[in-house]
Parts: structure tokens; sequence; C-alpha cells
């Protein structure tokens, strides 16, 4: 005689909470507690990354300056090759697909270059009275 | 004889490119060291945005997997538009502009909700060799 009776099928069944989908509310309310505890680390790298860009951005603005006062362009491709690689590098090993951060940075660059263009205007206007 | 000679200008225009603003090389070197100084502090907060992303990722893959298993839809508009509207208050509070901030919120969850889609497609291939 085996124990292969002890196998308790019905058992795991419940457990598993896959009766033709008829979840108990006590898996539901897991469900859910573990949903909410998800996204509040989700909440809280957005708030840190809000928080990461926008000193990024009081550093481009600072770049920016830079560049319009000494007349350099505001948009630099080798600057940004160099970036685009580094970061690609980066996610690589932090097991983030390269491609989703490069994208990431192309469209973080292009709200920079637009901040560059409005500095470098302000201040080609300002030059203009100050000359 | 003045010491005029001595102005090297045309390796100033070799270094600089441009003389029509004259600059001394010294200036020059100075920009130099200020923007290789904001840029190894934009490289630095690059590094912590995509670890922080990174760790999002892992975050929103294991809701992806919670919601594959339960068959719950990847995409949730309600706690979508609760988390645009949160991160554009946080954006305002750190003086981020929150058009940008919802923007890249948009386009990070652009990239969950296909993650979720692969994951879901995944699972559903998974059970059905499995039940």
């Amino acid at each position: 005689m085996t124990t292969s009776q002890n196998h308790g099928t019905s058992r795991h069944q419940a457990e598993s909470g896959d009766n033709e989908h008829g979840r108990g509310s006590g898996d539901e309310r897991a469900v859910r507690a573990e949903l909410t505890r998800l996204r509040q680390s989700i909440d809280n790298i957005d708030a840190a990354v809000v928080h990461m860009l926008a000193e990024r951005f009081k550093a481009t603005q600072q770049v920016g300056h830079l560049k319009a006062r000494h007349h350099l362009p505001p948009a630099d491709p080798d600057r940004e090759a160099r970036q685009i690689a580094r970061l690609r590098e980066l996610a690589v090993s932090a097991h983030l697909d390269p491609a989703f951060a490069e994208k990431l940075l192309n469209f973080i660059i292009a709200e920079v270059i637009r901040h560059h263009e409005t500095i470098a205007g302000t201040t080609e206007d300002e030059a203009g009275s100050a000359h």
C-alpha cells in the first residue's frame, strides 16, 4: 500500500484559490494587501525619482545658463552619445532594459534642450540690452 | 616693442574656436571645469534614477505577476489617475514642471503595461500547460 492517497488534491485546490476562479474573500483581501504594499513602494520610488529629476534639472539649468553666457550650442551630441552608452551599461548591470533606459534619457534630454533653448533666447535678449 | 606677440591668438583660436568674444584660456578652463562639475552631478543623478527605476520595475513585475495570477486587468485607469495627480503635486513642490512629470509617468506606465501584457501572455501559456 502506498501513501499516494495523502496527496490531498481538494485541499490543494482550496489553497491555490482556483476552483473556477471562485476566490474566497480572504484570498482576495490578501491579494489587495499585497497590491497595496507593492504600490506603496512604487509611490515611494516615484517620489524619489521626481525629486532626483528636480535636482537634475537644477544642474542642467546651470549648464544652460553657462552655455548661453559663453555662446556654446544648447545640444552636445558627443556628450549625449557618451551619456547614452554609460546609461545602457548601468541599466544592464541593474537588470533594466537598456533600450528603455536609452529612450528615457532621450526623453529627459529633449526636455533639457527645450529648457536650454528657452534660456538661450532669454539670455540673448538680456545680452542685447546689457551689451 | 610690445609683448603682444605673446598673445598667441592662433593657439587660443584653435582651442576655443571663438576669437570674436576673445575669452582668455583661463576663463575657458574655468567654464570647462564648471561644466564638468555639473555634468558629474547629472551623471550621479542619472545612475541613481536608473537604479530607482530598476527597483520600480521589480515592484511592477510583482504587480504584473499578481494581476496575471488573479486574472486582474494589466491596466488600472483609476490607479493611474491617482498616481498622475499625486506626482503633479509632488512636482510642483519640487519646482519641477508638472506637465513634464505627468509625461514622464505616462512614459514609464506605458513600459509597465507592456511588461504586464507580456507577463499575462506568459502566465496564460504556463497556465494552459500546467492545468
